[in-house]
């Protein structure tokens, strides 16, 4: 079978790690956002198609949720000597990888064939695609101003409350080869456990890839990010609050108004009602062993 | 007084060390070549400008004679696991500073305005200029074809023989700003002990550079690379003996012609004539002290 995920980092990655256990090799498309890829020493900076990339390939650190393991930080303490910018941690070796990336980028090559190549040398079977090729870059309007997404989320810490969440670019944004295609062919199609307005939103702010969801003719099952009302990480809680009024299933589920059928929640938050069907169970990622777990409920909620 | 040299790194930088140690600090501008710049994993890199500030501050690896002490190579272990390349071997504390140079070059900050940052950053009194902010770029034609400088260098271990060197952009190239000026208000003139061909070459290829030497007041020494007719370490001898005929003193201020007013030449090389008049010394720099030792006769020979 083949199902198609769209995903951030962090929590979306561990998600995707365990449906690719679940799931035979090549069948899971990975969609990942680039809303808050960023420029950091010239560098191009794709996080989340990184924490995909260093999640599925067994690169991250599991500690820290972020970066790769072994990690060293000589180049960015050097960088900063030399009067560079060091408010975004950057590894040595996953300045090898940017490095990498942005000489290609700079050669004209699209993002989405990087993406793809650099899956085919970590040995993941799994397939990444950025959303789009196209430049697409989150904006938070917080009270204190607008900010580009890295800014306000590493920079400030993501302290300030946030109003509004604008993709810069969606409207032009082309989705990346293949993308559309993987949406049409799939039979089944999975948001991640990631942030509806951080992570998922800016890879459905792509007009074309909305569409194909809106159109699809097989399910598409939501994860709620929430637990008991709170992220897990991060400030999806906080936002929903703010800008949907509440942090509960109905809220999630609002922000994907007319593209899932099912939304997966945790247990602790099982007495809610959305606008879309309710599947219960326990969606705390702490291992791949309960990765896997919620990834095989989610996919006999997507396969019925 | 004010002294200025025009040198390679390597020798020409320990050298440059040298005189720094026998004058007050501020007397000594170093004009460097830029021609064997290279663009590494989309990093511009400048071997022998860096060379010159690692050699100055203190930072240069003794051992190996080039890139910083201490140094790591996770990020371009990395970049090579993600399919760039790894010809040219650069460190993580090396990359760094290409990052910060690179991204100011981006944005548009001329070479020699950061070359001059880097220094103020290091603490190095010496005033450091690359010989022009403009593309210039040696090349070498060999029988085995014509091949950018590094490319030769160290992609194929300097192998081939050079039937001549070329300076790409020279023609076109601009000394950098204060440059000639310093050549104008100097009370003393030197070319390193370097490659005359590919280190101090490339910075006389500057038409305004060689005119301000050509027209100078005061007296220009040059230091021979040469020992016994042999460079202490590179191609120099080799190069001398098919281009020029021969690896002496005499084929040295060849090279040089019109443009010096002394040579300083090693003890073990007494016995030759040249077209410059000879000043023999001992001109192995083994430690800081030898350095220094060269540095005085040589601003001794200069001055008088």
């Amino acid at each position: 079978m083949k199902v198609v995920l769209l995903s951030g980092g962090g929590g979306g990655a561990r998600f995707a790690r365990g449906l690719a256990a679940a799931l035979e090799p090549g069948e899971l498309t990975v969609i990942g956002n680039v809303g808050d890829d960023v420029e950091i020493l010239g560098l191009h900076v794709s996080p989340d198609l990184d924490s995909l990339l260093y999640t599925l390939g067994g690169l991250i650190d599991r500690e820290r949720g972020w970066g790769r393991a072994d990690e060293t930080w000589a180049a960015l303490e050097s960088a900063a000597d030399w009067g560079g910018e060091n408010w975004f941690k950057l590894g040595d070796r996953d300045i090898g990888l940017h490095l990498v990336r942005t000489q290609l980028l700079g050669s004209g090559v699209p993002l989405s064939t990087i993406t793809a190549s650099l899956s085919d040398l970590s040995g993941v079977a799994t397939t990444r695609a950025p959303a789009t090729d196209d430049r697409l870059r989150t904006h938070v309007v917080t009270p204190a101003g607008r900010f580009p997404f890295q800014q306000w989320f590493v920079g400030r810490g993501h302290r300030d409350e946030v109003d509004a969440v604008e993709y810069d670019g969606a409207e032009q944004a082309r989705p990346a080869p293949g993308v559309v295609d993987a949406l049409e062919e799939a039979d089944a199609i999975v948001l991640a456990p990631s942030n509806p307005y951080l992570s998922v939103g800016p890879i459905l702010a792509v007009d074309a890839i909305r569409e194909a969801v809106e159109r699809r003719r097989v399910r598409c099952v939501a994860v709620s990010p929430l637990v008991g009302g709170a992220a897990v990480s991060g400030p999806a809680a906080r936002m929903l609050t703010r800008m949907a009024g509440g942090a509960t299933p109905a809220h999630v589920a609002g922000c994907y108004e007319g593209l899932i059928d099912r939304l997966v929640i945790d247990e602790s938050d099982a007495s809610a009602e959305a606008g879309a069907e309710l599947v219960v169970t326990r969606t705390v990622m702490s291992d791949p062993e309960t990765e896997r777990r919620l990834a095989t409920v989610v996919l006999e909620v997507a396969c019925v």
